[in-house]
């Protein structure tokens, strides 16, 4: 018989997330995690591995509900335009979200690579890579249906894209004010569209 | 009659920061810091302080020994073009600089921020902002010059470029090649080109 577990598996790796995302990896003890999630080392050993394993499945988390948000503002846009738009809001609103802990988890473990095994370093490099696609896929769905200019390298343009969320993300940890990273937004799609859009 | 120290404080603070940049603040222990630094406890206490003056201290020399190249980069060029262009490139030379362990102790330590004490969190703050006030200062003075068209908004401008210089850190460090990071530049002063300058 399958012993029941007593917690709700996602939503104590939530709360894992959220300290390792505020603290940094090598920061966050198994002691506060413990404290955090509630629960004995045994019960986080039993459910979720090592340290290291429950940071990939508190990494896997974050790229399923954040991460997953950037991509899907991409893909659900009718317009690239507004794709470029929305992934670029979207930056704003997870670091000014204030139930997160600003920055990114992404952002801050890629910084902090060497604390890292292989695997972990693999699927941070990726993230960043997915997103920097999806964005390209989009441009280049755009560019057939006739709204981006033939002739404009989307891939160039998609780097520029994820250039500016990863930039302003640390910007506004930095302490840089919502106002001005939305004109900043709004300075850069209408910068794009004079430089990429047919209309 | 003072006591002589047998070694360069400015050369063993050069080491202690290459290990707080390779690895983060947290993941660094002193007994790391004594061996790249070739000291026993006792030497680096009475030289530096706790390892939280220590990395004051770091973060000072590579405020005024990296970051500076950043600003003179924007300084010293004859153009506002080029100053965008410089300082743009500098973020790349930081990353790909073989003898640097890859991204920026800035970036990294301004994500890191609940690891830091009130005053460097500080220090963090400025030197982002501090970058961004010379882009911004040198932009004005080109539009002075009439190189940058009136009527363009160069804080906004500024904020662009300095989310571009640490955006692309960020990018280089999950993987981007060097080439793909260049043509980002090329692109960026087209782009800025047409849309600021006046040839």
């Amino acid at each position: 018989m399958a012993r029941t577990k007593n917690f709700d598996e996602n939503e104590v790796l939530e709360l894992a997330m959220y300290l390792f995302w505020k603290k940094g990896y090598s920061a966050t003890s198994m002691k506060e995690l413990e404290q955090v999630m509630g629960l004995n080392p045994t019960s986080i050993y039993n459910a979720f591995g090592s340290k290291r394993e429950l940071f990939k499945k508190v990494l896997d988390l974050y790229l399923h509900t954040l991460l997953s948000r950037f991509i899907e503002s991409v893909e659900k846009a009718e317009t690239a335009r507004q794709a470029v738009n929305n992934v670029l809001r979207e930056s704003l609103n997870l670091h000014f979200n204030v139930s997160n802990p600003g920055g990114c988890l992404v952002v801050l473990s890629l910084l902090e690579k060497e604390q890292h095994d292989e695997s972990t370093k693999a699927m941070l490099d990726s993230a960043l890579q997915h997103l920097q696609n999806a964005i390209s896929v989009r441009l280049n769905q755009a560019q057939k249906d006739g709204e981006i200019r033939l002739g404009v390298d989307n891939n160039v343009m998609a780097n520029h894209v994820t250039a500016l969320i990863v930039g302003m993300i640390t910007m506004a940890r930095a302490g840089f004010s919502r106002a001005d990273l939305e004109a900043l937004i709004k300075k850069s799609i209408d910068i794009f569209t004079e430089q990429n859009w047919v209309s």
